[in-house]
């Protein structure tokens, strides 16, 4: 048997288990995986450098299947080459509730899975922050880290409009060992592509600083000769794999009848026919099944090899590398965020919440190296590239910040890419009206329960000037309602201080931070405590039982501040509470949110946004102060001023409640 | 003086403007009218069909400024051309709460502002999208509909994913009356676009179907000659325009220093000299001023021939397009809808509200010839392509359904252009967790007033066995908080109609529709008033006073009406709301909201996503049965079960907390 036919029968066992699956589940892709099963041979038995039986290997290169629908290719490959946790019976509930084979693949849910993958380009993206993070750290370590990074993608990867922002970055930077495998199969859900499409891909990837070829997808030594063209390039690469979809399908191949449904048992018995497969579903013969065992360890001897070099590294260095590989903090982290809030308190100053985080995140830089910022293009106005940041360049990625360009969603694709290879703590940086266009990959940070900041400054009308279409007044109540992610607004610099201790020890939980453009007063007069850990407490007490509560975040603390002063001088007895996150808030017991909420007869929420969310704390019955609509251009005081969110408007408020509640 | 120097002067009359109001307001950005002032100049003076005196003749070229931040070209223009609203004192008020120069341009707020943009990428997505829609309307109406569409695009429009979802959108369908003037000045906030970007532009374009040249942006021979040899392509055409950022002011020109801060009086006063502008600040002298109230009247004659051919329409097609450039809905509207009702109500159907939102939908386009449709390749699972369409082509635009291809946000945005056209009305359509990619213009519709509709289906944990990725969860808490959008969530056949005759109505606001993939009883038995109106109301009654009161959207009506049979045979007496749009209800009156929120002691809202948005009717002691995390892939039933989503816990919970307030 030829090289080639071996690698047919090989990739055949793919295309049964991928049809025998999804027509087990009467749910699923089939067309995807029978349509790259060649390819994805080639590149798994002759290129990628792997080793099954150490999944987690640091310097593996990387396989994302952006085409996350085709999810069965994926699972059939771990199957194969070995991954323990990928049992046949993993593949036969494909699909099912507490399975490990979900519809599209889940990263931490699912061993091997290197990033979630299926709202398309999504996967591309992350991709491109993983080759971005891999020459970033072989600079830092140059005996460590020397991996590839690949991505299968599809048509529709590269219809969304992601992909050109991805591609954009990965061609201005030249990350050459970054290779996509694009499965130029012509078919999209709707049909044929030429329904929507007349994109002339290879040419769009010169265009942005690639090199490209196309290929046929199903000529496994044209293949094989493409993808190692490209070792030694100077650009990324994109390989066009014209294949067809469903490959072997006697009548629904080339359709998109094969893509996202079952092919029925007529169909998958013509199929195992056309492509000589005789065997019952999810059996694989013995020789294939040694084949691809063997091929799952064919990157042992490089691994053995690399773990002399990670040994001889210096001990510190080895040490430190690991603390970074386990996203733990070194403990001089804790001492110098103490200075520095010690120092805050020492020196009070009215500054605006973007400057203060610039100040905090000087600090966590200057312990933490493996801190790479970055912004879309709003450098001076996200004040986030630091004195202690050196700006990484095509020709030197020895640095730690990132010029993305005016591309948000692909900052934040990237950005989940960064924190997902390992060994790096990334944080983006743009307005706050536009966490809209990253909105896709927080979601999957937050699925993904991965570390990453993203600096959102420019947070309410305060913006002022800019109008409406800059001023975000429903994107705090947006970003709350994402579970599992961390959504700060702190009031002064010291929340904000406290905001980084907190994001840069979550582990398991991205942050965005919502910071202002324009001054604020210091509120905090102690930092013995990192209040902002429970989301929510009281900043300033009533004298006596409270006849008022005031909640408020952010800007709208020192104004809360300002209302009680009025308050407390009238007669009405005041406090305010601080909520500079609600994600935290809710984690605490019942008992301390009670308290903190506590029982004053009026309750007002304070903040310069929409009111959603706020009932949750204030009651439904409770005041609110701040946005029912879109914002307006003018200076900042000017535009608080015609919406009504004064400490004058509040102290009214709380007076008129009062006395309707007594 | 040669016809260059004369053009030239007219420009400067822009850049003194632009400086002089962005200095006055000490905020703004002065650097791309001072750039662009050549091209723009070109364009109004020789190209452009206008009529200053009437803004709104529908034949007229659309001009876009898609970097809205320029915005000081835009009202220089309209001053300078002789709007009537864009007095010298409105220049004066740049910037300013209540003026009609807001820092960006916003439609409908200022006279002749075409669309409002700011956020990159917004303004040439719409671009595209307004091309469309003269392609379809002139398909219908060829002597009516003649017209050019011109968008002026920066560095950073460029940048933004979605510029080529629109460009490969244009390139496809061939759009050959669209021309991108973009401002290749090669600087952004950041510095020189070379720290972040590397695309060769014009290959990229002509790598999606568009004719590309470059010029030099202060040669107006040149660019004249440019935009001309444009006129009979084939293909739409990017005119890249070499310029200099800041033209004119001696030090900042050609640097990020002139894009985005008032230039200083120094170097106003540099500029003055160096254009040979000895005019004070706001002053125009009589040469230029009457030049340019020349150029703005350049149209009439064009327009004045139009009108004859708008006059000797057949009087019903006439009257009939006037009717569609109102957005006003033909009287055969109403009683096709209610026909289609009464026919529900006849032979009621288990469906998915997809199905019963395709069914709606064929009868909407029956009446209403202006809808254009399309789907973001998920056509066959959006339903909304129906029988009654025809789909446009590159080759025939006599259709109305469009495949838009994988690119969300791309559709997004000229649906919005579609509409803002005039004479159309667009309905997009994908899963509703995709809504996240179109959020960006789905604020803008929302802040622009305009009346489109996006059928976002596959809207919940229901989705079943494509797991989390695709199940949303905090999507329709984020829709819901944007201001002037209505959400719709409808519960079954007739709600899902009713939320159409709305949304068709709604020529203020635009309406999204969260609509299931699974099957639903229909509960609605009478359809005598249009409910979903009023936003919730009482869909079951208890019987006698209300012990338990159940609020639900969607598919968790059902749900809720199957608990309170349950609960009624344990003799709690039960009533259930369904609440088809919170929007609508927070707009009724407070004694209607009283009345449907009322009395009952034990209140619980339904739905399967997060709690977020329901406390306002439920109130924060309210019981909740949904979502507080990510979903799962598995058959939806089995996912509904494994969080809870039952009427089994609707039911239990009642009795609980009924328990606990005994």
């Amino acid at each position: 048997m030829t090289d080639a036919q071996t690698t047919r029968r090989m990739a055949n066992a793919i295309r049964a288990l991928a049809m025998d699956a999804v027509e087990k589940a009467n749910s699923g892709h089939p067309g995807m995986p029978m349509g790259m099963a060649d390819v994805a041979t080639v590149l798994f038995t002759k290129i990628l450098k792997y080793d099954a039986t150490d999944p987690y290997w640091i310097d593996r290169d990387r396989f994302i299947l952006s085409a996350g629908h085709g999810s069965m290719l994926l699972y059939s490959l771990l199957h194969l080459t070995g991954s323990k946790e990928m049992t046949i019976e993993e593949l036969k509930n494909f699909r099912q509730v507490g399975s490990r084979t979900p519809g599209h693949p889940e990263r931490g849910h699912t061993e091997s899975v290197e990033t979630t993958t299926g709202p398309l380009g999504a996967g591309i993206s992350n991709a491109v922050g993983m080759a971005l993070a891999e020459r970033i750290l072989a600079a830092q370590y140059p005996t460590v880290f020397d991996h590839r990074t690949f991505a299968l993608c599809s048509d529709g990867d590269l219809m969304e409009g992601v992909s050109q922002e991805a591609i954009a970055i990965a061609g201005h930077y030249r990350l050459s060992k970054l290779v996509f495998l694009y499965d130029d199969n012509s078919i999209s859900i709707d049909g044929d592509t030429s329904l929507s499409d007349s994109v002339d891909q290879v040419a769009r990837f010169k265009a942005c600083g690639w090199n490209a070829v196309r290929v046929d997808g199903h000529d496994a030594d044209a293949v094989e000769a493409a993808i190692k063209a490209t070792e030694g390039s100077d650009k990324p690469t994109l390989i066009a794999c014209k294949t067809t979809i469903g490959f072997g399908a006697p009548k629904k191949a080339g359709t998109e009848k094969a893509h996202g449904s079952p092919l029925g048992a007529e169909e998958i018995e013509g199929a195992r026919k056309a492509l000589g497969w005789d065997y019952p579903p999810f059996e694989i013969p013995d020789d294939l099944r040694k084949l691809w065992l063997e091929a799952g360890k064919r990157g042992q001897a490089a691994r053995k090899e690399w773990e002399k070099r990670f040994d001889a590294l210096d001990d510190a260095v080895r040490s430190d590398l690991e603390r970074r590989l386990h996203a733990d903090l070194p403990d001089e982290f804790a001492t110098a965020m103490a200075e520095h809030k010690a120092k805050l308190l020492a020196e009070p100053k009215e500054i605006a919440t973007r400057k203060a985080g610039e100040a905090a995140l000087t600090v966590v830089k200057a312990t933490l190296p493996e801190l790479v910022s970055g912004s879309a293009d709003l450098t001076p106005s996200n004040n986030t590239l630091t004195k202690n940041m050196k700006v990484i360049t095509p020709t030197d990625f020895g640095g730690d910040f990132m010029h993305w360009g005016v591309r948000e969603h692909g900052m934040a694709g990237a950005v989940n890419g960064l924190a997902i290879h390992g060994g790096i703590f990334p944080v983006g940086s743009t307005f706050l009206v536009f966490s809209d266009y990253c909105r896709p990959a927080l979601r999957l940070a937050a699925l993904m329960k991965i570390r990453i900041v993203h600096v959102f400054t420019h947070d309410s009308i305060g913006v002022g000037e800019d109008g409406p279409t800059h001023q975000p007044v429903e994107h705090l109540a947006a970003l709350r309602a994402i579970p599992n992610l961390n959504v700060f607004r702190p009031c002064d610099a010291i929340e904000t201080t406290e905001a980084w201790e907190i994001a840069a020890a979550s582990k398991q939980r991205p942050s965005v931070f919502a910071l202002t453009r324009q001054n604020l007063p210091q509120a905090r007069t102690d930092a013995s405590q990192n209040l902002t850990a429970k989301g929510a407490y009281e900043i300033a007490a009533a004298d006596g039982p409270a006849e008022v509560s005031l909640f408020a975040s952010g800007s709208e603390v020192s104004l809360a501040l300002e209302a009680k002063k009025a308050l407390d001088a009238a007669g009405v007895k005041t406090r305010v509470v601080s909520v500079p996150c609600f994600e935290l808030f809710f984690d605490q017991p019942g008992a301390y949110r009670a308290e903190v909420i506590g029982t004053a007869p009026v309750k007002i929420a304070v903040e310069a946004a929409i009111r959603q969310g706020w009932d949750a704390i204030v009651g439904s019955d409770g005041g609110f102060v701040g946005m029912s609509s879109f914002g307006e251009s003018g200076p900042y005081k000017a535009v608080y001023e015609k919406f009504g969110v004064t400490a004058d408007a509040v102290a009214a408020l709380a007076r008129e409640m009062r006395s309707t509640a007594a």
